[in-house]
Parts: structure tokens; C-alpha cells; sequence
């Protein structure tokens, strides 16, 4: 596309013979048009006669509407509309004799016409913003089923001579594509996926601008954004295109942005493709005798800030904007800095200071209440409103801060080396303040503390900003990558490696990480209501970091450390959720690659000056994007594409954790380790599951148990058969991945039952009513109708067993109804609940060390990835129409080999020392973590890594052997990142040493533990 | 009003020659105007010629809007109305051939016409619903200053015969009033406060009916609501009247109530009147062939249910009524379980469990932090929109529960002997459920716990209801008097005695108190946005009993326990406390005064059954309303309408605190003291005082203190002198109650100075430069410039010194820079910082124990009122021109005596006890109160009260002698109700021995006490 790459070199615009956008050649039965109009109008008898031939000329002489108008629409459509004008001139008559500002808006399905007399280069804020309810009726939601176009034209010269407003009209129609749905190939063709109208007059000259920018568009994310200069006059054309529906307001805000500059449109028009795209062309032109800059350079400015724009089109703090109280970016910042503070400003208030003095934290029960409580105690004494109103009042503030902000991470455009940007020169103006001077004028222009505490927390922001895409030229959203210094330690206890914050038209989001080499899920939160949505906004970060810490202890046996990323929609977003996850992970992208595309992507200003890679997995209604986000991280270029996400599909290399039952594995590994301690066999033990054969870890734990499974409790009901149910039905149903509403009763022995959730007053063989199924299937896991040893909940809400009903799960004299408990789901049972059971005699291996299967897995994914080449990688791991290469499956056998080796490591642990020391596992198993992390974190500031060959001793054992045999440690050191490989080298020590010597080793332990290593260095 | 009074009897309307409301005489000369608007539109132009005439004529013939409108508009104006319905007409043409639906709205400052088309008796929701409009924009907003009226009327007859619908015009306009703000007299006189429009056409007989009413409205509050007969149909006249500003869209329910009845109005009318009366007049028909109910029948539902849509015209479940899903009474009652569920059903949830199982609560700096914790940790599960979600999901719960509610407090109207009501009879088809029935009714209709807990804290709020004015026929708002003991203990450790919710359109409100006699002010709650209304929402009811039992404690000199009310203004009327407040207490008179006066104030349904006595006390935001109280309980028979407020003004018997310094004598009590224990001379103390001349307690400090004051803090800024501030200055502000910044400063010594808040970078003698004197106003009474032995806050926001910064009131070597100090104002500093300044060595005395004079004060005020008899209290009491009668002014001292007195006996006590335990004052004080509370309480249950002797002998104590020798003791037994009696006998027994005694009296010491006492018994 040499073309257009030099299309825009300093946006010099070609001279030479081209006309404009639509070309106007005469309509020769014009006037044939005008007559049918007149006479229909004279038929229907609501215009005087004599009034009928002036109001048609007027209308088709000088409204400015070009002919393409009168072709497209029908005489019965034109008689209409000038029908209607002279209604709305009517009202305008009555409501003043002397100022005829005429007012017309028709709205229908099909499309809609709006005239309005408007003064050219005027916003108004007052009365009904028209643009603005095009936006939100039409333009928004277009999408390739229901599609508008639009047209507006400004009447050249005023209505009348006294007059110094002009009419704009507007006309709106629904699109006929001339393809609706096109195949991928088609989408490209501009002649399959266009309006049928905007053929017919569309220049090739368009058609071809068009074209380039449609390819453009579906090439990358973000708008595309070009200027042609008009022949013969100053005016320029602005052509933007963009997928639909990955913004909104964006027509009615680019009118601000352009006003802003003191220009005006003399013609806009908005086309639609069938093939998702949208394309906005605007005529721009100086206001007549305006003391802003040329027009020569605003564009300029108009052309970058559109894409800020195209990324926040409606901001809190629009209207001061729209009033040039602040400047766009200025806007923007306030926009961020407005979100910043919403999730940093809140201190926890000194009841948790007063409360943490008299509970000491280091006793885990008080540690418990004292985090859960955190949530609530977050003060609210800044509420989003308040903050708005503080940042409000000082304009200046902002803009110095800005400034402040800017003078850091703003980029030099290139193509700006002749003559400076406009904003550039606006902070030439200042002289940059240092710190302590802008925290003195921010102290002697606040009046109270609550205002200095706003911006002095704007000024740690720009502080601990280290890069951020804020200048990027094209982006989808907003995103920063924050130093976490700022955060308080009483709060936040353990200090996060990195943090990310994204801010996008339907989202916020925040990304942290507990190490640099980190995994964890992306999750995407909705809230049901207003008020939920306040409450999910105020916890976002807490329970971010929460998730983030829980992962790290999770992450124990992988190389990986802990992170999680989050997604709140907006309320007006609910139904977003992809476009919001799409923008997500490309704006962080930005921040991760280097920018090599001068006026795509620039080279941004980067503070933290280290290479971070970042590893996603699935959560929470991001499931199905992993595929996307791997594949078009390739698009971008990002070296280590094929392990930025996990939970993938295999086609692209997924190792799926429910085909393989990846988490089943380590939980059936811990039930295997308590039989083989008590010798007891599996055949004869009596199993109670809950999350049935649909589910992901249920089917697996059907499939690979051979225990007497007595009752399955799913989203359907319950099943009970306390001879235990006919295992080759349950293993029909978990192939087949359906519920046990499917399960055939007839197979069910003489005294098993079925009831489902939406039976009532079912009777039991033994007498027992029920009166709602409903019920019986919630609280089944602590009736005692079940006699079973086993209980492995697979599914089922979280905290089901709490401290209300943990009683429940005993029998009348104290001891457990189920003598072992293995934890397949996440916090099925409550950490105090488990403490008691623990106490009353359970065996009970919680979910932190029974399900983490599944980040083994992803972990073992990623470093499949990371070690092949992109063509090794598609022969050996991606499965082409479903044949496995051979590779493949090998390499997920001693997947599950790891894993359950893994679990076996630890349940012998867990249980060695669970004897030793007399703790319940619950906290055994917490501790085991801590002991890892905190051994992991000490090796890092030891000299072991430099002792090369112990190195590669260690990681021959760390590193899966087939990848070695396939490619040989070299290679894989040459190809997986060193970080990533130093904490491959931690976590195998860390692990295995804690595994073996359990938390509390002796000081000699760690050198007995490297003497074999030791040995095999020196025989070498 | 004999006339009247049996104008409702049952309702029968009297036959005879008595026409309608606006009588109809011929208006002789409407053709002539006829062609002068035919004339004008010709000339105008817009209107084919041919057509002019045939508007014309369709405009006066058929739209049915009789003379009155055209005598009263000017030809241009009805030009301009045939003008714009011409062009309704083309657009309604464009739209669609077929079906002709109108819509015309012209909207100015002056008025608006509204003509649609519309079905008569349907209530459309969708598209935009006019009469909230009208009601938004012009009813709503009516008061004296700008009023609008309203005229509507209905075409009769079809536009074509094929369509069903009618056009409905309203003609909106602003009132020319012929006297704009009349005197009391004039108020009266309906010719004088009318529009000159009305005037002019209403017949004498509406002039009469209006006068009448607006009589009625003027004396009593509420809706005044009229149904008359229309001679010769079946059409009803009804006219409702009531004052502007105390409801908003009542016009637009209205409508919505007679829909309900199937019922449709040909004309509506709507005056206003310059003494502040809106009247409404609406002519009613039944939709023809419908089976609602007859005309006859309904329309007395309607007028019965008219009260509660005055009362709240707008709930959350408005819709639910306006679909008929719900009866007016069902939505209403949906709407006050909808707020109780609000305030109730949010539990501390297991945080607040497992905290206080963590906390010990008796030891008070656990306890202090618990109960600030429980404001934080309600938990959110429940909010307003999800509460709203689950109850719409189940009206027929809804049916169940209000017909269980209305079992109980239905009141039968009387004149329904002949027929029953219907909703009466709604009830009969149902036989009623007991508790047990309908709890099981709920268990198997819902669908999971949480609608569960919804539904039954409705059932329980029915089975606390112990008396209401839902069902009283006028009411300002809906209140209920709650049997609190539904109350979960462990939130609500002491058990309130009595708890009353009052639900307005403008506010909501509570009012707790812990004893039968009580007494505590009432606090209107402004939220500043929408968050904060959402916080203040949540803690309103733990605000509220919190304060009741803050007031409790400092109660404990007086007979009263603690109480407080609360009223929480909504977001959309945070102007209006004056008219939530008189709601509030004339709906909770509705529930203290025996119905007396059928129609209007029934006899309501009373399951407490005991007679209750409340008094109100001034607090934030009702300081002014105090007498408006008194002397409206006063016009409502409430018998002891003397004692019902303090703070009253001296006219009506108020002892202003300000004015006889009744606070700055216990206050000054506690300083003197101090003098006398350790012998110091007042002359030679150096004092600091915060709060200035012109505040209450302020300035009476300064008059009568005799110290050496060196510095004074107020709201204009710092005044320092250390060899004292020149007495007589400021005596001459205390006594203009002027602030500082007017202090001469030419008096002051030679190393004084002042620094007014508003001055910056102000250089002092010593060389301090002070950069803001806001901060050094803030911060002074930390500040190490002052030197003083004594500190005396007399002002300054709450919790000025607390545990951040208290250290700044010691000096380097630790010990403390006040040596004492009598907290005045309230909570200046906080518990916590008390501890610590007293451990540094502070002899500090606590607001609670030093500020309690104003209680003592308003309690012998109310005291006085009860023993009065009315004239005798005008006599003594009340203040005439300035005059004081001389009982008065006796009284006062006797009063001021009083509070002298028992602030020395606390004094004593404190000192003493002090010493003795060596425990902090602060706390002492604390454990002082509640051993006269807890004593009180036992002194309950003894026969000491049935002792007669002995009680008339501790009566003669306790009671102050001027009331005594003025009335003697058997009068005043037999005027004061006897529970406020032997509330007086309890406390003077129990604070007198608590301060004989002190908090660990022996065994005999109640014996050694009351021996005395029984001696005198025996000497008689």
C-alpha cells in the first residue's frame, strides 16, 4: 500500500484535475421533477395556489441540495418533505413574526429528515441536540442487518438578506447493500458491500478513497483516518472510517471537535458497508473572519485528535470542552484522571486503622475477617458526583497537570519537523513546573483538604504513569502502565509487580500482576443494576488485587506468578461485552510492542525501559476470546503470539483442561493418595459428587473414577442410588455432556431416586415428602439421606457450605458424614467451614491444592508455545480437522503425567507434615504456598541462576522431556525469554524443595537438597 | 360551617334550579369575533382561502370548548390557535393518510396549549404523557408569586365517524390576580385573591362552593375534596382544595385514579388564588358500556382514595396501578414496604458476627469501634432496585399481605352503613389467613431466600403495625406507629420503647424514643447528590436511634428519656423542609390524637391502646418551626400542646437557651468548679475559647466568665491577647452577637493581634508569617502560640481534636498545655483523644456532662407547661410586647438555679469518684449515666411509687417551689399526666442518689438514703 503510505506525508494534498467527493453533473429532467412536485402539492390543497411554484424553487434552488438528492427520492417523497417544511414554517411564523429559525424533524424506521436553520461554526449546548439523537436513533446502531446512511448539506447564502443563519438539513435512509452478507473475500469488494444509492453517484475517485480506507479498516482496529484538499478552494475533505458499533457518539462529537477549531461542514455524509464498516466523509471549511489558526494546520490537529475521539467520544467532562473552558486532550486527561481517582482515593478511614490495631493479622482467622472487611470499609467519602464537581472547579489545575503529563509522554510527531503542533507550542508557553512547585500552587488554590487530596493524587498519577498509548495515533482505548508504588502497604500489604490501566467508551479495566513472569484470568464484570454497578466500580481494584494474590498462591507449582486482569462495562455497554475485551487486549498490546509504524503506531515515551510479556487466560465470559486475542496478537507482531493466551482451541495449539480433564487429574490424584494411605480400595468407596456429567470437571470425574458414585447433584436435580448408580449410564451421560435429567430411571437400582428442580411434592420410597425440587437439589449435599465416605463437589455455588450449615455435614454424635473431602470446586466449602470439618475429624484437601490441574496445564501450554517456531509449532501442536499430531498428543500425556505428579508431590507433603505438626490442611495448605512464593522470591536475589551448569541440570529435570528430545535445551534457551526461564528455574526449586522438606525445614535442608546436584555438577 | 358539615352527609346531592359550575349564558356577539378571525387568517396567507371559513367554524362548533375560552382570548390569539392546529393537521396528514391523530403542544412562560387526540378513559404510558408535563412545568411550580390555570375540555362528537377518539384540548395560562398578596383578612375573601379571568365567568354558586373550600383549606391541612351532582346526569362535579407547593403531580394521578374506575372527565379546571389555594374542579362520566362499578359507587372510592394520592401522588409501582395490576391502596401500601424493607432488611450480615466475636463489647474502646463499624457494614445486598425488582415480580403476594394489613387497620366509614365499599368488599371475597398460612404461602411462592427474607419482613412489618392514618380519610402523609421489637437484638442492644415511620412525597422520616416520656429534637437530613442521598438513605434509622440513645445519656437529670427524629428530604425536594416537617408532625399527630370529626379525622384502629405523649426539641434544620408546633398541635386539641416543643419563642412560653445562657451555666458551673477544688482565682485563669460573640453558647461565655479570656475563635477568624482580651470589647460583641472581625482592634494589648479568616501571608509581631488565616483559624486551638490554663470550646465542627492530632495539645515535656477544660460544644473532641489528654494529666469534663443544661431548661419549660392551665399560662408565660410576666421571670431563675445546681452535683460526684477509682472522667461520666438510667429502670418495678406519703414528699423536692407555691402540689398532680410524674420521681430519685453515691454504692446505701424521707413519712 505504498500509496497511501506516503498518502500522508505531511499531509500535502495532490494538485491536478480531481474533482470532489460526489460528482454533480446536471440533472437533465430536473425541472420535469419540479413540475410533478408543484402540481401533486397543488392536488392535495394544504398550500395556497399562488404559494405552491415559489416554495418548490426555493427548495430546490437554495437549499444547497444537490441533485444526487432529487434523484434518489420519489416526487411523493420530495412533495412531502416540502409539505412538511412549510408546516414547521407555519410554527415558525407564530412563534415570532421577525426570526424564522425553522425547525423540522421527521423520524420513522426507515429514516428520518431534519432541517433547522443553524449559524455555521456555532455549538449549541441549549436545546435538542440533533446530531446527537441521530447518533443514538441511527448512526450507533447500525450494524451490517439494520443500516443508515446519511446526508447534510448547509443551504448556501441565508434565508433572507436581514438574516445571518442558514438552513442545514439533514436526510437520513436506511442502506439496501447490494450484498447484505458477503463472504471474507467479497467484504473487500467495494462494489458487493455498498449502499445501492451510493453507487449509482459515488465518483470512482470515491469509490477508489473508499476502497483503500474499507481495506485499511479491516486490516487493523482503531479508525482510519485520511485528508484530501478540494481543488480551488482552502477547503479540505476529512474521510474517517471504522468498524460499526466500536463507538458511539462519535458523528455528533467530531462536529465539536471540528467547532473547536472554528471551522464549519458544508457537507457531511455517513455510509455504511455490509461488510461492518463505516465511512465518514466531512467538507470542512474556516469560519468566515476567525482569529483561530489556519485551516492549513488545524486539520492537522483535527486528524490526531479524532482518533482520542474515535476512542472516548463522550467524556464527563464534554460540555467544558464544548465550551473551550478545556482543550480535548485536556478533557481526556480530566476523563482519566476522573477514573484514576475514583479507585485510589478512598482511603480504608481509620476505622480500619483503629480496627487492625486491636485484631493482630498475623493469626489467619483475623486476617480473614480483617480482608473481607476492607471491602466494606473503603470510605465513601468520594463519590464519583463529588469528585466531578472538585475536578470542575479548577480547570487550570487540570491543565497544568496535564501539561505536567504531557511534557513526559507526549510524542513528536515526525512529520512535524517543519512546523511545530498547535498544542506543542501551547506547552512552550509553560515552563515546567517541578513537583514540589505544582503540589504548592495545587495547596494555595484548593480551599479544603478534600480538594488538595483530589489532585494531589492526579499529581501521583502522572508520577507513576510509565508508559501509556495516550499519543498513540491510532487506538481503540486508553490504557496506562501504572507503577505501583502509589499504593498504600497498609492496604495493599504485598506490592504487585505491574499494573495496567485501560479506559474505553463501554469499559474500564485494570490488569495486575504479582511477578513479571505472570498468568491469570481476564475476567468481564456486568452489573444488573445502577446501584450494583456502583458497588462492582468501588471494588473493581480491591477485587482485582484480591484475584491477583489468590492466583499467585494458586500459580505455586508453576513458573508463573499470579495475575488477573479486569473489565467493568458501563451500564449503556452491558450487551458489549467482546468489542470491550477486543479493546482491552489490543490497547495493552500497545503499551507491550514497540511502535514501528510512524502515524499508526509511533514509538511511545516507555519509562520502565524492560521488555514485559504478559500471559491471559480464560474467565469469567472471556472463554471464548482467547482464540481472537492469540491470533491477532500475531497480527500486531508480538513475538511470543502462541502463549499470550491459554484455554485456547487446539486448532491453534489449545491444550482444552476439560477434554483432557486436566484439573480432574490432580483432584482424582488426591483421592487416590487417601486410599492408598488408609489402603482402602476404590471400588467399594461411596462417592457423593456435586456439578453433574454436563459440567467440565464433572464429566471428567465420572470418566476417570471407578468408586461407587451414590448421588450426582447438577443443574437439573439430583440422582441417588446408595448401591451406587450404574456407572456405563453416568458415563453415557458424561460423554454425551448432558445433565442427569437424562439419565434413564430405569436403570436405577430398587431404593435409588431421581427428582428434578422443577418437580414438586415428589414422594420418596422411604416416605419423605418434597415439597420443591428446587430445594431438595440446593441443599441435597447436607441432607442425610446420603451415606457416603467420599465427597468431591465438582460443581455447585461458591461458600455452599458455610459457617450457617456446616453442622450439617455431621453426624448426630460429632463425627463427618463424609470421612474425606476433596475440593474440586472453587471455594465450594468456606475456609472457616473447612476448619470445623477439619476439626471434627474430615480429611479434607482444599480447592487451592486440589483443583490447580488446569494452570499447570495452561502453564506446560505456554511453554509449548514459547519454545517452537511458528512453523514447528503449527506440525507438532495444532490440530488440522481434528487429526492430533502425534506430537500433540504425547506432549498432553505428560501433561497429565505432570500434573499428577504434582499433586501427588504435595498430598504427601500435605500429609507428612499435616502429621507432624497437627495443623488442619486448610491452613497447611495456605502455608505450603507462602513457604513456595517466599522461597521462589529469596532465590531470585541468590547466585545459584549464575552457576551455569547446576543451571542446566535443574532445568533438564524442570523442562518437560519432550520438548527437550524434540528440540534440545539450546534451542529452547535461545527461543523461550530468559525471565520466563529463570522462573521455570525458580519455581522447580522452590517447589520441589518445600515438597520434599516440607514449611519448616531445617538450615541444612536447602544444601542436602542441591548436593546431588551438586555432585553431578562436579562430575561433569 | 353547619352548612357544609352536612353537606357530605352519605353523600346525597340535593336536587332544584342549581346549575353547573360555569354557567353558559349566550355569548351575543361570537359570530362577530367568528369573522374577525376568519378575516385575519385570510390575510395571513397560510390557510387556502377556501378553507379558512370551514376551520374556522369546525374550531368554535365542535371542539367543545364553550364561550368562556373565546370571550377571554384575543382574536389574534385565537387566530394563532386555529393557525397552529392547521399545521398539527398537515403533519398529522404526512404522517399517515388514515388515521388523523392530532398532537399540537405550544409551550411558553405565559402558557401552552395542548390538543391531542386521545380515547376517552385510557390512560396511554406510552409516548409522552402530557399532564406530567403540565404538572412539571406549570402546576407543580405554582405559588403566589406566578400561578398558572388550567382549562380542559373534550370534543364532543368524533372528528369522522370512522374514528373512536376525541380531541382533548388544554388551555394553560398565567393568573392575573387582583390582589397579589393579601392580608389574613383579605386572604379570606375570595373576590379579592382570584384571577380576573375566573371572576369574570364563575357563577356565584362556584364562587360559593369555591370560598367554601377554600375555607376549609386554609384552617386544616390536607386535601378539602367535594363531590356535587350535575343536574340532570349521571355526570359528578368533584373539586378538590388544597395548598400550592405540598404535593406534586397530584393533577396528573388524579387522572390516572378515575381511569382506574373507568371513568373519563369532559371538562377539568384548575384555579389558583393569591392566599396560596389551588382548587380543582373535575367533571366525571362513566366510559360507555363498561363493567366497572357504577358512577354512583366509585365515585366515593375516588374520593376516599384522592387523600392518598395527595398524600403520595408518585410511587415506585405507579405503573403497576396505572396497568391495574395493583389498586391505588396495594401500590401505595407496595411503596411503604418497599421503603421499610429498605431500612430494615439489610443485616450486619457474619462480618458484624464473627467481628463481635472476635471484640469483647465491654470494654468500651471495642465497643466504640464496633458500633462506627455497623454503619459500614449493612451490607449491600439489598438495594433499592433489586427490593423493587422483587416486589413487582409478585402483586398477588402484594394483594395478599395489604388485605392482611387491612384486616387489621381498615376503618369502616360510617355513611357506608347502607352499602358496602368496594374494596371493602375486594377484602370479603377473601377469607383471611393466619400468620403461619401465609408465611407457608410465601415459602412455596418464591423462588430463593432472598425474595424469601423480602416478603417475610413485610409479613412482619403487618404484625408490628400498631395504629395508622393510612386509612384516615385526610392526611398530609402516611405514618405508622411501629412496635419496635422486631428490631434484631444484636444490632439494637437496648430495645427502643417506641418507634413511629412517616412516608411523605417529599420526604421520609422516623422518630425512636427508649421511654414512654422522652424527649430529643428533630433533624431534617439534606443530601448534597444522589450518592449522598443514597448513604444517608442507609444509615437514616441507625442515625436516628443511634442519636436516641446518645440522648438518652444525657437525659439522665431529667425526667424524659432520649428520642430523636429524623426526615430525610428526597433529591427533588431539598427546598422544601418547612413543608416535609409540618407533615411529619401532623401525620404523627394523626396517630397521638383520637379521631373526633367522621369524614375527616375517623377513629382509627389502635392495638397499643395506651395514650401517647410525645415532646419535640429544635435540631438541625427545625429551629424555626418550633412555635409554628406547638400552636398547630395547639388548633388540633392535642391537650398538651404547651409542652409539645421547646424552643419556642418567649410569646408562646419558649425560655430561649441563647438568651438566658441556660447551657453556659452548666458549663461555667464545671469551670467554677475546678476554682474551687483547687482553689485558683477566676480573675487570674487565662482562658482560649473557640465559638464567638455570636454564637449561642459563645457569647454567653464571655458574659459570664470573670477570667482573664486571651484568645477567641470564631468563624471570622483568631483574636489573641495574652494578658487577656479587654473584657468590656467584648462584652459590647456578645451582647450585638456580632463575630470578631468587628473587635476594635485599637484595644487590644501591646503583644495581641487578630487575624480575620479571609487574610493571607499576614506577618505577626513575633516574625510567624501565617500564609492563610483560614488554616490558622482552623488549626488555632492546636497552635503552640496560646498560653492558657483553660480551654473552653464553645463552637467548631465536631471532632476538631482527635486521635490525629490531640498530641498537639500537650507540651514538649508531655504534659498538657490546657491544664482543664469543659468541653461546651458538642463532641469538639473525640472519646478517644479524651482518654489520652486526660492520661497526659487534662482535667477534662465531657459534652455530656458539661452541656447539659439546655435539656434541664426545656425540660421545666414543658413542665411548667403542663401544670398551667391555658390562661394561667397566658398569664404567667407568655411573653406580651416584650413585657415578661413575673412568674416568668422567676422562673427562669429558678430554672437556671436548677441547672447550677445539678451541674454541681455531677460535679462532685465526678470529682469524688474520680479519685476514687482513679478511672478517667470521661469515662466515669459515661458509666455515671448509665447507672442513673439503669436505677431508674429498676425503680420501675418497686412499690416505692405506691408509697403516697412518700411520693408526695419526694414530688415536693423534685418540683420546682415556684410552681408549687404558685399551684400546690395536688393541682399539678392532677393536670401533669401521671406517666410524666413518675418519670419525674424516678430520675430525681435515681440522679440524686447516683450522685450522693456514685457508681458503686453499697448495699445500704439506697436505704441510708431514702431513711430520711421515710422519717419525715413517719413525723406525719
Amino acid at each position: 500500500n505504498a500509496m497511501l503510505a506516503n498518502g500522508n506525508e505531511g499531509g500535502l494534498t495532490r494538485k491536478g484535475s480531481m474533482s470532489t467527493g460526489y460528482h454533480a453533473h446536471r440533472f437533465s429532467d430536473k425541472n420535469a421533477q419540479m413540475e410533478r412536485v408543484a402540481a401533486l402539492l397543488k392536488e392535495k390543497g394544504f398550500i395556497p395556489q399562488e404559494l405552491v411554484d415559489p416554495e418548490v424553487q426555493w427548495f430546490y434552488g437554495n437549499l444547497g441540495i444537490d441533485d444526487v438528492y432529487f434523484q434518489t427520492q420519489s416526487v411523493d417523497t420530495v412533495a412531502e418533505h416540502v409539505l412538511s417544511l412549510y408546516g414547521a414554517k407555519i410554527f415558525a411564523f407564530i412563534k415570532s413574526e421577525h426570526s424564522l429559525d425553522i425547525n423540522l424533524e421527521r423520524e420513522t424506521d426507515e429514516g428520518a429528515v431534519y432541517i433547522h436553520t443553524s449559524r455555521p461554526g456555532v455549538t449549541t449546548l441549549s436545546g435538542t441536540q440533533y446530531e446527537k439523537r441521530m447518533d443514538e436513533k441511527y448512526l450507533d446502531r447500525s450494524d451490517t442487518k439494520a443500516a443508515y446512511r446519511l446526508e447534510s448539506y448547509r443551504s448556501s447564502g441565508t434565508i433572507s438578506n436581514s438574516l445571518s443563519s442558514s438552513l442545514r438539513c439533514y436526510f437520513i435512509s436506511r442502506c439496501q447493500f447490494v450484498k447484505s452478507d458477503p463472504t471474507p473475500e467479497e467484504a473487500t469488494n467495494i462494489d458487493l458491500v455498498s449502499d445501492r444509492a451510493f453507487l449509482e453517484l459515488a465518483t470512482q475517485n470515491t469509490k477508489d478513497i473508499y476502497g483503500k480506507v474499507m481495506q485499511e479498516v479491516l486490516k487493523r482496529t482503531g479508525a482510519v483516518i485520511e485528508v484530501f484538499d478540494v481543488p480551488s478552494s482552502r477547503e479540505k475533505r476529512l474521510v474517517i472510517g471504522y468498524r460499526q458499533r466500536t463507538t458511539q457518539g462519535f458523528f455528533s462529537s467530531i462536529s465539536d471537535l471540528y467547532h473547536y477549531y472554528e471551522l464549519f461542514s458544508s457537507r457531511k455524509y455517513v455510509e455504511q458497508f455490509s461488510n461492518g464498516v463505516t465511512i465518514i466523509s466531512l467538507y470542512l471549511n474556516p469560519v468566515p473572519n476567525s482569529m483561530a489558526p489556519p485551516i492549513e494546520t488545524s486539520i492537522l490537529q483535527v486528524v490526531r485528535e479524532a482518533s482520542l475521539i474515535y476512542c472516548l467520544p463522550i467524556t464527563a467532562f464534554h460540555d467544558l470542552f464544548q465550551l473551550g473552558k478545556l482543550s480535548l486532550q485536556e478533557s481526556i486527561y480530566a476523563h482519566v484522571v476522573w477514573i484514576f481517582t475514583q479507585h485510589f482515593i478512598n482511603r480504608l478511614g481509620n476505622d480500619y486503622v483503629s480496627l487492625s490495631s486491636l485484631l493482630d493479622s498475623s493469626n489467619p482467622a483475623h486476617a480473614e475477617v480483617l480482608s473481607s472487611l476492607k471491602k466494606r470499609l473503603r470510605s465513601e467519602t468520594f463519590t464519583r458526583e463529588y469528585l466531578q464537581e472538585i475536578i470542575r472547579q479548577y480547570p487550570d489545575l487540570i491543565n497544568m497537570l496535564y501539561v505536567h503529563f504531557a511534557m513526559v509522554h507526549y510524542i513528536q510527531p515526525k512529520e512535524a519537523t517543519i512546523r511545530p503542533s498547535l498544542s506543542f507550542q501551547r506547552m512552550q508557553t509553560y515552563q515546567p513546573l517541578t513537583d514540589e512547585e505544582i503540589a504548592e500552587k495545587i495547596k494555595h488554590t484548593v480551599q479544603n483538604t478534600h480538594e488538595r487530596m483530589v489532585f494531589d493524587a492526579i499529581l501521583a498519577f502522572n508520577n507513576h504513569v510509565l508508559k501509556t498509548n495516550f499519543y498513540q495515533p491510532t487506538k481503540v482505548a486508553i490504557s496506562f502502565r501504572l507503577d505501583p508504588s502509589f499504593l498504600p502497604a497498609s492496604e495493599y500489604p504485598t506490592k504487585p509487580f505491574g499494573m495496567f490501566l485501560v479506559i474505553g467508551s463501554e469499559f474500564r479495566g485494570f490488569h495486575v500482576r504479582f511477578r513479571d513472569i505472570a498468568r491469570g484470568g481476564i475476567r468481564i464484570i456486568r452489573s444488573r443494576n445502577r446501584e450494583a454497578f456502583s458497588i462492582n466500580l468501588r471494588n473493581l481494584f480491591d477485587e482485582n488485587y484480591n484475584l491477583a494474590s489468590t492466583q499467585q498462591r494458586k500459580n505455586k507449582d508453576i513458573p508463573e506468578g499470579g495475575s488477573k486482569g479486569t473489565i467493568l462495562l458501563d451500564m449503556h455497554a452491558l450487551d458489549k461485552p467482546k468489542v470491550a475485551f477486543e479493546k482491552y487486549v489490543d490497547s495493552i498490546l500497545d503499551l507491550l510492542l514497540k511502535g514501528e509504524t510512524p502515524g499508526i503506531k509511533e514509538k511511545i515515551v516507555d519509562l520502565y525501559n524492560k521488555p514485559e510479556i504478559l500471559f491471559f487466560g480464560p474467565d469469567e465470559g472471556t472463554a471464548d476470546y482467547m482464540d481472537w486475542a492469540a491470533l491477532y496478537a500475531r497480527n500486531r507482531g508480538y513475538k511470543t503470539w502462541k502463549a499470550f493466551t491459554t484455554g485456547k482451541s487446539p486448532t491453534i495449539g489449545g491444550i482444552p483442561h476439560d477434554t483432557y480433564g486436566m484439573t480432574t487429574r490432580g483432584v482424582h490424584q488426591y483421592v487416590l493418595g487417601i486410599l492408598r494411605k488408609l489402603n482402602l480400595k476404590e471400588e467399594d468407596i461411596r462417592k457423593l459428587q456435586t456439578g453433574g456429567p454436563d459440567g467440565d470437571l464433572g464429566s471428567n470425574e465420572i470418566r476417570i473414577s471407578k468408586d461407587k458414585t451414590v448421588a450426582i447433584v447438577d443443574g437439573s436435580g439430583v440422582i441417588f442410588d446408595p448401591d451406587g448408580l450404574n456407572r456405563t449410564e453416568i458415563d453415557r451421560l458424561a460423554t454425551k455432556r448432558q445433565m442427569i435429567n437424562f439419565f434413564d430411571v430405569s436403570k436405577l437400582g430398587p431404593n435409588g431416586f431421581r427428582v428434578l428442580v422443577d418437580e414438586t411434592n415428589v414422594q420418596l420410597k422411604d416416605g419423605t415428602l418434597i415439597d420443591s425440587g428446587l430445594k431438595f437439589r440446593n441443599e441435597f449435599h447436607t441432607s442425610p439421606i446420603i451415606d457416603a465416605e467420599l465427597f468431591v463437589p465438582c460443581g455447585g455455588r461458591p461458600e455452599s457450605i458455610d459457617l450457617s450449615n456446616w453442622k450439617a455435614l455431621l453426624k448426630s454424635d460429632g463425627t463427618p458424614r463424609f470421612k474425606y473431602i476433596v475440593e474440586g470446586a472453587n471455594l465450594f466449602i468456606t475456609q472457616e467451614a473447612r476448619l470445623r470439618l477439619e476439626k471434627a475429624g474430615t480429611i479434607l484437601f482444599k480447592d487451592a491444592s486440589a483443583n490447580k490441574g488446569g494452570v499447570t496445564s495452561s502453564s506446560l501450554e505456554v511453554l509449548a508455545a514459547l519454545a517452537f517456531s511458528d512453523d514447528e509449532f503449527e506440525k507438532d501442536m495444532m490440530v488440522k480437522d481434528g487429526v492430533l499430531p502425534e506430537f500433540y498428543k504425547k506432549y498432553v500425556e505428560e501433561v497429565q503425567a505432570t500434573i499428577e505428579n504434582n499433586a501427588d508431590l504435595e498430598f504427601e507433603c500435605l500429609w507428612k507434615e499435616g502429621i507432624r505438626t497437627g495443623k488442619p490442611k486448610s491452613i497447611l495448605s495456605d502455608e505450603l504456598s507462602y513457604a513456595i512464593v517466599r522461597l521462589n522470591e529469596e532465590l531470585q536475589h541468590t547466585s545459584l541462576w549464575d552457576n551455569v551448569p547446576l543451571r542446566r541440570i535443574i532445568l533438564e529435570e524442570a523442562i518437560p522431556d519432550l520438548l527437550l528430545e524434540r528440540l534440545g535445551l539450546d534451542t529452547i534457551l535461545k527461543r523461550v525469554p530468559e525471565s520466563y526461564i529463570q522462573a521455570i528455574f525458580g519455581a522447580y526449586l522452590a517447589s520441589r524443595f518445600v515438597y520434599k522438606y516440607g514449611i519448616e525445614p531445617s538450615q541444612f535442608a536447602f544444601f542436602d537438597y542441591l548436593s546431588p546436584y551438586l555432585s553431578k555438577v562436579n562430575a561433569k
